[in-house]
């Protein structure tokens, strides 16, 4: 796998692309080995591409002999979460049934992604709307965390399908959603770095909504650096402005903020070490640390708990748009859409109210340092079979979410990268978080972690090949 | 009245303030005076400032002796709605009590407003919590019309001191709120000009809610040409953008659209004429009239009925902000707020989703036009005793809302300026309406129309002077 093109950097492709040395046929020919040799027993995709990926790469590939250029993306491997409406693709959303028309056509990024040519592999698989932090679905089966192959454990929620295709060598990116941690979860679950970034920077439309209020698209890849060359090749079409990931700053110019509570409660054994461990090393090498609190996280995990703002609008998208589902969802997910829909109008709006304030104080908070590091997740990927007792699968799903919808509570903008393995030798994530509409900074400051620690690849390895079956 | 400096055009007094032709305090004598006069009767103010105002002017006046110069506002004098958090002033919000603490605390849009040292002439008279658009208040009375000195007609609402206290002579520009239609009808009902800002523009923080989406402060003045000169003189320090409003532009380049149904329904007799022999003077000015008819009016007119947003907003506001003030609620204020209790969060979810979705139609439609003209408000401002029968305030309040709230709804921003009378001889206002955050547009035609018809005093001249009781 360290062979693959596929897992090259994004930077060092786009050079080799562009000078002859790699080809957009040879990733999706590496894509669709990769699939063949392991990709059914991954499951990570809902509707694989490859054919028609690879039509248009030989055409990419005539292209970029001429000398034309369509972008950053050109002629790379991307997967797509199957919550996105992908002109020419079926759209599921994680339900039982095509959604069909409207969201069968592709929203603004998507088209500002596709504009540049890249060889799109598939639609990864999704908790049904994306109501879940685990992974699981219930129609389709869930994607198996590629890091254990002797236990089907959970790869993360709800774009479950995206980290999975990332180490299963499909895709150089992938194409995420979180609302509440579903970019960062899979990716701190599966190994690689995740990008969640700020409600309202890039436009949802064409993205089968969750909540219309925390919904933010992301990005998942082998590496920050990736995430980063991904996000510059996005931002600007998206938001209209020029804010370029900056250079990565020197770690002795940085100050960050190490929260003592919340975020350490409810770790399974070795994640939290794992975490200490590389804060240890970030002040080891200059990096300036302070106690930061962030105000109010005990009023957002209540908040959550109570159903937050995603159950009441998912109850309210499905009866409205599509009301011949509700009585065919996931047992996971249908318990909290019933709830919602007796929650009183006053109710939400006190709930969008605190959510202001909340962001108020905690964007108060994170003025004094440059970012905040936490565990991304505080428990361990668990064995599907350990979320069948009553009750366990909801105590698990909090526990996965309760560090990572804090940024999406508090407006926040944040990303993950892997740093080690916990116990049970599955990766553990670091998340950064920053500011509302902090990403270049924050993506600047990850490299600078990174370079320090290592990547994905350096710190974990690669998982144990497998045989399908 | 003519005589007043008070009358004077903004920018006039701009200058005079600063030539010494004219002082803070001699603004201030003059509205005292006219307060004596006929203060008591019109009931414009909640809350009377004279004598603090006094103390300010003259400090005032010598710094302008020597050459300081704090803003465009410096010494004018200027009524505040008491829905505004004024620090120093009680805040009643048209309630039965005095809020008290936070809502004494200058909110962002007022310290702009008082570091330029205008004088404070006092807060004025709005209905309970901004909930309606006659100007009506059981627990503190309805400030007279004052263009009918027989019948005490309404001064429309919810701003209802506002357009009351520029006719009666105690203050240049008024501060007003506007969440569909509370600037604009007593603009339009008083014979004066009004702004709708676009909702998000100008902050609400320091405003007592009616609506925490759709609430927009707004100006009262009694020309266009002020309204302009104020908006330029606080705009910027509240948006961080510099967008002043532009040159007026020439008629014969504009394009304006005239909707041929739905705002000419319910039309006091005299009102839908008034209205179009101004328009058949821009036609002959040479302006472009095109046929325009907003998209789904009907649509925003039933979730209007069903009361909108606001009714739930307000109804969240009061049980966590001010739970002892539900039980004491003027009865027509009242009656909308426990229904609102009721409300499903997802009926409420879907409201706000109706509303984005109306509002980006409406804008595409705008496109095709510099702005919209309708008549501002459909009827004659009603005699009190009129709205005693069942039924009748409900009634009435919605008429008199429907052209308004539109804009509201739609996302838009708005102006009114006077263009005639009715049969009733009450003043008959004109909106023009244009997209969102197009205010530095929207003034500059509005100027460009108001050279053209004549300004407010020029059309309706004063009201019958009158001895107090």
């Amino acid at each position: 796998m360290t062979a693959s093109p596929i897992a090259l950097p994004l930077r060092t492709q786009y050079q080799q692309l562009r000078n002859g040395q790699l080809h957009a046929v040879q990733l999706v020919e590496t894509a669709m080995t990769a699939w063949q040799y392991r990709g059914h027993h991954d499951h990570a995709y809902r509707t694989w591409n490859g054919d028609a990926a690879m039509v248009q790469a030989r055409s990419v590939d005539e292209l970029l002999t001429q000398g034309a250029d369509t972008g950053p993306l050109m002629g790379m491997a991307v997967s797509i979460k199957d919550i996105y409406a992908v002109s020419g693709l079926p759209t599921f959303a994680g339900s039982s049934r095509r959604l069909g028309q409207p969201w069968e056509h592709s929203g603004p990024l998507i088209r500002q992604l596709l504009a540049q040519l890249p060889s799109i592999m598939g639609k990864t698989h999704t908790v049904e709307f994306a109501f879940g932090g685990l992974g699981t679905n219930a129609h389709w089966g869930t994607p198996r965390n590629p890091w254990d192959t002797a236990v089907h454990r959970t790869p993360g929620g709800s774009s479950s399908g995206a980290g999975v295709s990332l180490i299963g060598g499909t895709a150089s990116l992938a194409l995420g959603t979180d609302t509440a941690g579903s970019v960062r979860i899979p990716a701190a679950m599966t190994g690689v770095a995740g990008l969640k970034t700020t409600a309202g920077r890039w436009p949802t439309a064409g993205i089968v909504p969750l909540s219309s209020t925390l919904d933010t698209p992301g990005l998942l890849a082998r590496c920050v650096d990736d995430l980063a060359f991904a996000f510059d090749a996005l931002d600007q079409g998206l938001t209209g402005h020029e804010d370029r990931v900056l250079s990565p700053p020197p770690l002795a110019s940085l100050t960050l903020g190490v929260p003592d509570s919340y975020f350490w409660d409810d770790c399974s054994p070795g994640v939290a070490e794992a975490v200490q461990q590389a804060i240890r090393q970030l002040e080891a090498a200059g990096v300036r640390l302070v106690p930061l609190d962030i105000p109010r996280t005990g009023e957002a995990l209540t908040l959550f708990q109570e159903g937050g703002l995603a159950a009441a609008e998912l109850a309210e998208f499905l009866n409205s748009e599509l009301p011949d589902t509700v009585d065919r969802l996931d047992a996971n997910v249908a318990a909290r859409v019933r709830v919602a829909d007796q929650m009183p109008a006053p109710e939400y709006i006190r709930r969008r109210r605190l959510i202001t304030a909340l962001s108020t104080d905690a964007c108060e908070a994170l003025r004094h340092v440059d970012a905040v590091l936490t565990p991304t997740v505080a428990i361990t990927p668990p064995a599907l079979t350990s979320l069948e007792p009553a009750g366990a699968y909801a105590k698990a799903n909090m526990t996965a979410l309760k560090n990572t919808m804090i940024a999406n509570f508090m407006g926040l903008c944040a990303l993950t990268l892997p740093v080690g393995r916990d116990a049970e030798n599955m990766p553990v994530g670091l998340q950064v978080m920053a500011g509302p509409m902090q990403e270049s900074r924050l993506l600047a400051m990850g490299i600078s972690i990174e370079h320090l620690l290592g990547n994905g690849s350096a710190i974990l390895g690669e998982p144990e090949a497998r045989v399908v079956q």
